[in-house]
C-alpha cells in the first residue's frame, strides 16, 4: 500500500461520523490531515499544513470559514459530509473558483423516514406514551387524551428537494393531502404549489421543513408563521435549526399556541431549548436522521468516488453530488 | 326527547373509551344500563336486569363471558367497540343464535398509522433520542449506535386484513419489501404469500402482526419464530399481545436474540413486563394505536348506527362492521 504523496492532502474537520466509522478503509485511499489527533489548536494545525491541502471533507458542524479558506492557497474542492452547505463560506469559495459538494442524496430516504416518524410520534404520542408507560404513569392515569389521525391532514411541505419529493411519497400513502412551497415551482410535480410560505401555511395543518438553510430560508418560520398554523398545528423540522425563529417557536410551543412539533435539528447544536423537555407534545432527537448503516455506507462510498474524482481531474458531482458554486 | 322502552336495553360493559367521550349523545339516543354507575358488583347488576338487556356494548377488555350471555335470555346483539372479538366467547353467541359485530374499519388506518410510526421509532431510536435529549445525556455522549434504513427491508405482516393492507400500503412507499402469511392468500394481492408463519419469518427482517387473536393464532409467535428473526430483527405488535408469547419476547429482547420490538398490546393489559422498560430499543405505547379524536367520531357514527338497525329489525354489519357468527 503506498501513500498518495503528501501535496494531495485533505483535511479533515470534524470529523463527519462516516469518516470515524470508516477510518481506517479512508485512511488506505487518501492522504488525510487530522487536526484533532494532535495538541495543536486548530489554526496552528492549518498553518503548519497550509500549502499541502488540496481538498477538505468537513462534517454538517464544522464551519468552514472565509478566514479557513484564505489560509489555504492551494484548496479547490470543498467536500462536506451532510447535505446542507450553510457552514462553508459559499461566498469565498466563488470567489476562489473553489468546487463546493454535497452528500447528494446519499441518505435523502434515511432524513425522510425521521422526517415520517417525528410526525406520527408527534401526532400520534408515542414517545410520550412509552415515557408513561415505563415511568409506571400507566395504568394509573387511563385517560390519556385522545390522538389525531394523519389520513385527511394538510401536510405543507417547506422545499421539495430530493428529501421532500420522499417525504410527500410516504405521507401520501397516509392518506395526507400534500402540497409545497419551493423557490421554483417544480416541472414534473403534482402536489399544488404555493409561491409563499405564508400562502403555505394558510391551507397546512402539518408543516415539514426539508429546505436549504440560506439567507433567504433564515428564520422564515416564524411567530406569525406559527400563528397561522395554529393551536393544533404541527411542525417537523429534519433540515437545519436556524430556518425557525427557535425561540418564537419555544415560546409559541410553552404557550399552546401551536400544537406540537417534532425537532431533529437545533438552531444552536448540540444545544437544545430546554424549556421544550416537559412538554409531552415535542419530540426531540439529535440531529441523527441521517446516521444509518446503510446511509453511512452509501456515504462512505460517494465521498470516495469524489474524492478520487478530485484527485483524478475528473469531473465531480457525478455521483448524485450537487456542486455549489455560490449562492 | 322519549326515552326508549327498557325492553330495549343494552348493557354496556367497560365502558368503552367512545362511550365515555360520547356518553350525552349516545344517552340520547339509546337506553343504555350503565354498571359502573352503580354500586352493585356486576353480577348483581346483571341479575337486576336480565330481562331487559337485548345487546350488549363492550369495550376490547370487557370479558363476555358465557357465564354473562347465559344470564340474559333476550339477549340477542354483542356489539364491541373493538376489532377484535377475542374478549367474547364466541361459541356460546353461535349456539344462542346472537350475533356479534365488531368496530369494522373505523379505525383501521388509524392503527396502521400507529404500526408504522413504532416500526420507524424502533428502528430510528426516536423516543431513545428524545429520552436522551431530555435526560441531558446529550450532547455529553454523542457518538450513539448507527440506526437502520427502512427501504430495502423485508417485512412480513402476519393478517392481512384491513389493518395489515393499510400497514402494507405504508411501508411499501417507504421502500419496504412487503409479504405476507394469512389464513388464506388474498385473491387481488400482489405481495408474495407464504402460508405459514414459519415460511414468512425466514424470509423476513421484520415482523409486524396484524391478525385476530383466535385459538389458531395464540402464543403463534414464539421463540423458535423470534430466533428464526434474529438479533436485528424487529417486531411491531398492534394486534393483541397474546399472539406473541410475551415472556418468551421478554426472554429475546433481554438477551438481545432479536433487534428491537415496537408493542402497542400487552398478553395481561393494562400491566406491561417490566422487564422491558429500560431497554431503549423497546418501544411500549398504552393500547391506544386507535384512539383518536377522528377514529373516536367515527366509531360512534357506526355504532348508532349499529344500534339502529338492530333495534329496527334491519340487517346488522352492513355499516362496514364485521359480523361474528362463530370461530
Amino acid at each position: 500500500m503506498t501513500t498518495p504523496p503528501l501535496a494531495t492532502a485533505i483535511l479533515v474537520l470534524g470529523p463527519p461520523l462516516v469518516f470515524k466509522t470508516y477510518e481506517t478503509e479512508f485512511s488506505e485511499k487518501f492522504n488525510f490531515l487530522k487536526p484533532w489527533k494532535t495538541p495543536l489548536p486548530l489554526h496552528q494545525f492549518i498553518a503548519t499544513h497550509s500549502c499541502n491541502v488540496r481538498a477538505i471533507f468537513c462534517s454538517a458542524v464544522s464551519p468552514v470559514t472565509a478566514e479557513i479558506i484564505q489560509s489555504l492557497p492551494e484548496l479547490r474542492f470543498v467536500l462536506a459530509s451532510s447535505i446542507g452547505v450553510n457552514h462553508i463560506d459559499l461566498r469565498e469559495c466563488k470567489r476562489r473558483g473553489i468546487v463546493v459538494a454535497n452528500a447528494g442524496s446519499t441518505f435523502s430516504e434515511d432524513v425522510a423516514d425521521m422526517a415520517v416518524g417525528l410526525l406520527i410520534d408527534v401526532v400520534k404520542r408515542i414517545s410520550a406514551g412509552n415515557r408513561l408507560v415505563k415511568a409506571r404513569v400507566w395504568p394509573r392515569q387511563r385517560d390519556y387524551p385522545l390522538t389525531y389521525k394523519l389520513g385527511g391532514k394538510r401536510v405543507g411541505i417547506v422545499g421539495l428537494g430530493n428529501i421532500g419529493l420522499h417525504i410527500a411519497t410516504r405521507l401520501r400513502a397516509m392518506g395526507c393531502i400534500i402540497s409545497y412551497t419551493s423557490r421554483t415551482m417544480k416541472p414534473h410535480v403534482t402536489f399544488p404549489f404555493y409561491p409563499t410560505i405564508h400562502q403555505l401555511v394558510a391551507n397546512s395543518d402539518i408543516l415539514v421543513i426539508s429546505c436549504a438553510l440560506t439567507e433567504q430560508t433564515h428564520h422564515m418560520i416564524d411567530r406569525e408563521v406559527m400563528l397561522v398554523l395554529g393551536k393544533e398545528g404541527v411542525i417537523v423540522n429534519i433540515a437545519r435549526g436556524a430556518i425557525i425563529n427557535e425561540k418564537e417557536l419555544v415560546e409559541c410551543l410553552v404557550k399552546g399556541e401551536i400544537g406540537g412539533a417534532g425537532l431533529d435539528v437545533f438552531e444552536n447544536e448540540p444545544h437544545f431549548p430546554e424549556e421544550l423537555f416537559k412538554l409531552d407534545n415535542v419530540v426531540l432527537t439529535p440531529h441523527h436522521g441521517a446516521v444509518t448503516e446503510e446511509a453511512c455506507r452509501n456515504l462512505y462510498d460517494h465521498i470516495c468516488k469524489n474524492l478520487d474524482a478530485f484527485l483524478s481531474n475528473k469531473p465531480l458531482g457525478v455521483f448524485g453530488s450537487q456542486e455549489f458554486n455560490g449562492i
